[in-house]
């Protein structure tokens, strides 16, 4: 009876969240609908929020940011090519059932007498615009695939930075994923899965949560804050912007590497922010140190947030006039990055920052040479430590049929 | 100009969100508040979700568990009484403003010259159901304070438990505040202004994040789900139930520490599950040991989640069976525990679990020989390290004019 029951439980919630076929057992369905409709609608949302998983890039770069990051840094165990390819179709497959709001393994239920193929703590929520992100690291280019001659050019080891205090064990990886979400359950769940699925292919190496995306993609959104109280992202590449896109984040045929088309390169840094420090500074020292006024985010001595930026009448060591644009040749970044707090430090400090994603078509002329004046004159390094680094080509987006690295390893 | 508009957007704030006061300036006013309201009704929510902060008990006990946590220990750095009490005294007062969804400091505006009162990264948020909860730990009572002879008897030190795995940097400390919110960023902000506040006088000992409530206090909610993907708290104690509240949960004067008439005795665990191997389980397996089924959350051999619990017919080392007030002279515990991913443990897997948040009148009755029989006997054993642990006074909750703990040092 049990099983029966959670068999017509697991239908129910796939037709639920579908709206497609008949239910098997009206009576378990109807109470579980209520429920998770209830779960649903208690918070004013739709059922359904789903993000497309296929397409020609990669959902998580230039959708919408939700406000929820589980990103998971993974070291390839097996020296085998065809496990590395099993593993990305593996994924792929579980990708397309997660980001639909299916468990992993589709609706058929559980047999007691295996491990389910779902780890379950998702059952009962939606989608919640679940997107997920894979990444190359540069050592996935090693000896050990074949795959040292596909290396693209624009995935060139980062320099290192002055002042950079990195902690090996937070850097590199040969794979990345990036779940954003709307719920962190739903975002934890897929990092989880995913990881379970590779086990004896790939282990975690590193994994950061986030929370209360520090930039937006979208116009006409409230431009949200980050951890020094200030906006961040006034001045980001918008997933609206098709110009913006192609010239400062999708990746081109004619850029050298034929099998990135569509993709793009991701830098991710973890920035511990010294807020303690920052906390004690004046109002007038830490505009100065941005280079905006801190409540409206106008830039100093402009009135609005949407106020242009002319940097040569900003304080010249202001992180936004060293960041601008018309400092780097016009280079932009496409910057998706999350607040963070791991704990304590244990030195009587919240270990609290900036998990910085930035997306871009070459960081070669995109985030090293702005990273590099910043590093070299920001009046915020003060108040900041980059603890963690990596860089990733992120592959084009996954067709129907296809998975993800397919372009590189098919 | 700037600080003019800066300190119109502070004010609008504070009136959108209250609904009183003129505006100042209204041409800036109204673009705030289209900002804000565009925030808070994107997600169809109200844009006032403000519990109150004055009543009997303290709120973030009894009241609704929103979605986040964020719990932080903290050690008191001076041995005078009188910086003790002005701290509470200042907590206080930051609490009642950042529960009502204001600043801390209330609306004035921030000098340029000096620090501003508030950190900022909540500007723009409403309250989002905030809750601030001050326990006092068993240290508070030794020599520094002149408190030893206030010490209930019911914060008797948790005794050792088998199979525990703590971490010292993890446990105690001489207070906690625990932030609830429908918002993680609203839940850091309020830890963060308070840790601030406490420089000179306390700093943070240890702190947890939590997301995706464990268990929930509504009776008409969904059950939660829990990182081993099953329901957890069907049988929870609930808000809306006075006398298991006055019997469970709230101390009595009575009950020999008149101060504490009111208030709670909060035992907190960072309980690691080893999701790795429990996700290798079989799902019969992972039925039995946790003794209810996995997606409806029936009792083992009962149709619904609501089935009374018979502990005789389930298996004899099942977590339900061992825990259930049957078999503990009718004692339960007020549970609002979060799940947790803290990272990766540096061995290939996530470092995830429950922060378990448990509320009762006496542990030495409730939590303690509950615990003692899981540590002995629980089949769950094999999943899961308790990796932290503290036990914590909950005093009673705030009059108007009062502050947390007056009726302790007054």
């Amino acid at each position: 009876m049990t099983e029966s029951r959670d068999r017509s439980q697991h239908l129910s919630r796939r037709n639920l969240l579908l709206g497609a076929g008949a239910v098997g057992a009206a009576g378990a369905a109807g109470a579980v609908g209520a429920a998770v409709g209830h779960a649903a609608t208690a918070e004013g949302r739709p059922v359904r929020r789903v993000v497309p998983f296929h397409g020609g890039h990669q959902a998580g770069i230039a959708t919408p940011v939700p406000g929820h990051l589980h990103f998971a840094a993974y070291d390839v165990t097996s020296t085998s090519r065809a496990d590395l390819v099993g593993l990305l179709q593996d994924w792929t497959a579980a990708a397309r059932d997660m980001t639909a709001g299916h468990p992993v393994g589709g609706p058929s239920p559980a047999s007691p007498l295996a491990p389910p193929e779902d780890t379950g703590e998702a059952v009962g929520l939606d989608a919640a615009n679940l997107t997920l992100t894979v990444g190359f690291g540069p050592t996935l280019f090693d000896e050990r695939f074949g795959l040292g001659a596909r290396r693209p050019a624009a995935l060139a080891d980062l320099p290192a930075f002055p002042g950079d205090m990195l902690e090996p064990t937070r850097c590199g990886g040969d794979l990345a994923v990036q779940a954003c979400s709307d719920d962190p359950q739903v975002a934890v769940h897929a990092i989880r899965n995913l990881t379970r699925i590779a086990a004896g292919r790939a282990a975690v190496r590193w994994a950061q949560l986030g929370f209360g995306k520090a930039s937006s993609t979208e116009a006409d959104a409230p431009t949200p804050r980050n951890l020094f109280g200030f906006k961040d992202g006034t001045a980001n590449v918008l997933g609206a912007d098709p110009e913006a896109l192609h010239n400062q984040v999708w990746a081109q045929a004619a850029d050298g590497a034929p099998w990135m088309a569509g993709g793009s390169y991701l830098v991710a840094r973890r920035i511990r922010m010294v807020v303690e420090t920052w906390d004690r500074t004046s109002l007038d020292e830490q505009q100065q140190v941005i280079g905006r006024t801190k409540t409206v985010g106008a830039p100093l001595g402009s009135p609005h947030e949407r106020s242009a930026v002319h940097p040569g009448s900003l304080p010249a060591a202001s992180h936004v006039a060293l960041a601008h644009p018309s400092r780097h040749e016009g280079a932009r970044l496409l910057r998706r990055g999350f607040n963070f707090v791991d704990g304590s430090d244990g030195l009587g400090h919240l270990d609290a920052g900036l998990f910085f994603l930035a997306y871009q078509r070459d960081p070669r002329h995109q985030f090293v040479p702005i990273q590099q004046a910043l590093a070299a004159h920001d009046a915020m390094n003060e108040y900041v430590r980059h603890t963690s680094s990596s860089l990733w080509a992120v592959p084009p987006g996954v067709r129907p049929r296809g998975w993800w690295g397919d372009t590189l390893l098919a």
